[in-house]
């Protein structure tokens, strides 16, 4: 099976290859005006050390396309996010969650797919997204966190996301806020106290457990969920309180250094624990004013725009940017 | 008196200002192939507010250049670093240390001098010029991070530098390292325990007079300057060798941090204290591979490269990007 689309009907795919699930839209437009037609999501083919993940997904995106009634041969370009560190546009290297090692994902894609592909880390996918389309549009720089089991970030400056010099641009989740910390506080890099460590889905359940314990008047002992320690700290659950305030506190901080070196506009939070939404949210607002150096105490503090969908935005928006010259309109013609 | 330079032997004037010296170079060539010609120095007029600062500059500008048999009119384009936040490469948002508040500096210099003017912040001229003609000359990214009284950066970003939203771009002096800090690291932002506080000059010489209290074999009781702190550090003084490393601790430590955010190539250390020379700078990379995050362990650390010019080639270099289109060669053809 290969495909390719062109013409002024053509599509552009963005797809966001995670551990568990691979989520797909399909655009049309321009990269300045895109609009989604449908979308949804497929499990992610882990078996073999990810082996049949493209051929899996093709195969399913082919029959998922023709029940919506579109025409896989009319897509122009693709843009794939993946977790881990990409290289020109392409080349990532290693997805421990899909069990990769370097994989050419332009060169996989092609088995299946004739056209232009833009290939893109998950992290700067979804700042890609926020910032064209999200809730950081219109925006010159900003800092797109994700706050899920991990910290990671992209940052935008000037229309694009920023890439470093060691592929570690955007990696706040391991700032060295207490280096100085046990190994209670053991972070995947090797070192110990990273941010992602108290502030992390992961880093607040840590928290939670340590000061419910110590909560004297608190005997129930179920299993704790980050959800769950916000929805208590909403009832006034002390140590629940106590836990979203420190995680609040500690990423206020954090903010305030990214700051000191980037003065960015704003701060957009996403991630499955930004769903515990505006007062989280107005929590590190306050927490960063009181660390900040003054003249960036105005920084906007916004919860992402696109949710999950972010990724797919992203990987779409770079895709079109493939065939579209800077400032100017172009449909999603692609290479045919 | 009115000023314009054109031609094919015009030249470039960089021009540094600062509360007790204004700095100056004569520059001809490209913006990527500057040759300096003459440099020198004249004490800065504050008198009055610094009402006099550019009439007595360009009085004595005029004397020295015919001294040295060059002509000011052919002078085709004025670079002018200030001590200040400056917007738009004009205008300048208070400099306490000339007593100026806002001034519109390209309207203050065209009451002298006739063509082109970009102004700009002292430590952006100075990443500016270490970055095109000193220790980072040829890369993509980096930190010029000046360390004297107090500690300012300018980032360096593909070939320009980093402006930020509100004018704290690069402010890693006040990088909130300890804000739970008492009064004696009370910073001149109003907040305790910026990196300043610790590891600038002044910041030195409390942890010198705090650790040599304490020393009990120690009974000397003389004036300290940081200069002296590493001399003696130099010599084996145990209070001077803990001050070096702790500064040098803190520096590693606040770097790490600036890693997680841009992930640059390089770290050029410049400024007073940088002056304690190769010992220093490995101290402090030792101390920030042991906080970095792994990817990024091998940023480079320099030395500045063009001392107390780099402010002067940075101002000049600005000057001929004015009339020079991106990767075009041209000459210091003023507007005549």
């Amino acid at each position: 099976m290969k495909y390719s689309g062109s013409g002024k009907d053509a599509f552009v795919l963005g797809v966001d290859i995670g551990g568990t699930n691979i989520k797909y839209g399909v655009f049309r437009g321009t990269k300045d005006f895109m609009r989604l037609l449908s979308d949804g999501s497929f499990p992610t083919d882990r078996s073999e050390g990810g082996k049949y993940v493209f051929s899996d997904f093709f195969r399913r995106m082919e029959g998922r396309l023709s029940e919506d009634g579109l025409d896989f041969s009319k897509i122009g370009a693709l843009g794939i996010a993946v977790p881990g560190p990409v290289t020109e546009g392409r080349t990532v290297h290693g997805c421990p969650n899909l069990g990769w090692g370097t994989v050419d994902v332009r060169k996989a894609a092609e088995m299946y797919f004739h056209g232009p592909v833009y290939a893109v880390n998950d992290a700067n996918a979804a700042c890609r997204g926020e910032f064209t389309y999200g809730a950081g549009k219109g925006c010159r720089s900003g800092v797109m966190v994700t706050i899920g089991t991990g910290i990671g970030s992209g940052i935008w400056l000037n229309g694009t996301v920023l890439e470093g010099a060691f592929g570690a641009t955007g990696e706040i989740g391991h700032m060295p806020m207490h280096p100085e910390a046990g190994p209670e506080r053991l972070c995947g890099c090797g070192k110990t106290g990273c941010l992602e460590q108290y502030a992390s889905a992961s880093g607040i359940l840590k928290t939670a457990e340590l000061l419910r314990a110590e909560d004297q008047s608190f005997q129930e002992d179920s299993e704790l969920t980050a959800e769950i320690v916000f929805k208590k700290a909403k009832e006034g659950e002390s140590w629940a309180v106590r836990t979203a305030e420190s995680a609040s506190e500690m990423l206020g901080h954090a903010f305030a250094f990214v700051s000191c070196v980037l003065d960015p506009e704003i701060f957009i939070l996403g991630g499955g624990v930004s769903r515990a939404g505006e007062a989280f949210r107005n929590r590190i607002q306050a927490a960063y004013r009181k660390y900040c150096y003054w003249p960036s105490r105005d920084a906007a503090f916004a919860l992402a725009g696109l949710g999950n969908k972010a990724g797919i935005y992203g990987a779409a928006q770079g895709a079109f940017s493939l065939f579209c010259e800077p400032n100017q309109k172009c449909s999603a013609a692609g290479s045919g």
